[in-house]
């Protein structure tokens, strides 16, 4: 069903833009980024009660709005500004957890460059408070998918100022992360990653 | 200083919004809207080491962008969107917090119609996961500021359906919530309230 806002517009559930960058379409699930994956596996845990976390909506710096009598307002310039958090962050198991989620062509390392400084510095500051923090980090080669302990990833992220290398090896990931099989439902139980880093 | 895009738009650091439904201007707290005085109290938090929590950004509807050469993408049309949880969450001594932000111009009462009902939703289901859950409302008559347990509100919200009022008596916002007196730094120091509720 086409749903429409009253002045006419059709309503788009995802931004027009979401699907920009999944140039590869896997059937196994279905073409989805690793955004949609994760919302959907978020809707489970929240149907089930498991766990609330949601994604943060994309800040926008608004310019120009239309107030239009009698239809919604409509926002006629508008620039994106960069986040100054991670994108998910919710609760689990009376625990604060917050998370960012970056897909990979590489094959064999992640590169550090997928990360702003201030979301690391976010993950940081979450961490000092005692909240779990992690990423989520899809290799879109094989679709592998792997949680690493925000803890790991800020030691190869401060180690680049000493003279370290850029990217975290494949390797390490498989070793010190969580491999992350796809199932039914969720689609992503990146949630058993987290109850290992609770424990 | 003016701070411009690569297209020469000016860039602001508020929507242009922001402050459309603010009219009354104090002197003490010069005209902020509790958004306003929230997000500064946050940030002295944040400084400290106290505590993360930030505002979510305002959802939106991406209709059509614009991506010019060499110069920043622009959002030629969009719409607001029902947020589907609160505006802010974060983490405090280890524990999720979770809330929303309410001014009234009412004197004697809290309209319930202030807030939306997937909001509520939102916050029961964050309380099911232990969450610390709360309301900051403030009546701007006379600039009082009280932090009110999520389970206090949800207790007027589902008595409207069996017949109850539909706003929260200030009496009862006085007596079970919890008076938060402007101060410097921070300037709502609301997260005192928040270690009551945690103890």
């Amino acid at each position: 069903m086409t749903i429409r806002y009253p002045n006419g517009n059709q309503f788009h559930e995802q931004p027009a833009s979401s699907n920009l960058h999944n140039d590869s379409i896997d059937f196994s699930n279905r073409g989805m980024t690793l955004e949609d994956e994760i919302n959907k596996s978020n809707q489970y845990y929240l149907r089930e009660g498991i766990a609330v976390v949601h994604k943060k909506p994309t800040p926008i710096q608004i310019v120009s709005v239309d107030y239009p009598k009698r239809s919604a307002a409509r926002i006629k310039e508008a620039y994106f500004r960069r986040a100054s958090t991670t994108d998910y962050n919710g609760v689990y198991r009376g625990k604060y957890i917050d998370f960012d989620a970056k897909e990979t062509k590489n094959k064999t390392s992640f590169p550090l460059k997928n990360f702003h400084k201030h979301q690391v510095e976010h993950m940081r500051q979450c961490l000092e408070q005692q909240g779990i923090c992690f990423a989520i980090i899809k290799f879109i080669s094989d679709q592998s998918v792997y949680v690493l302990k925000a803890t790991d990833l800020i030691k190869y992220w401060d180690n680049q100022d000493k003279g370290g290398r850029k990217s975290i090896p494949r390797k390490v990931i498989e070793q010190d992360g969580f491999l992350i099989k796809y199932r039914i439902n969720p689609l992503l139980p990146y949630l058993r990653a987290v109850d290992s880093i609770i424990e």
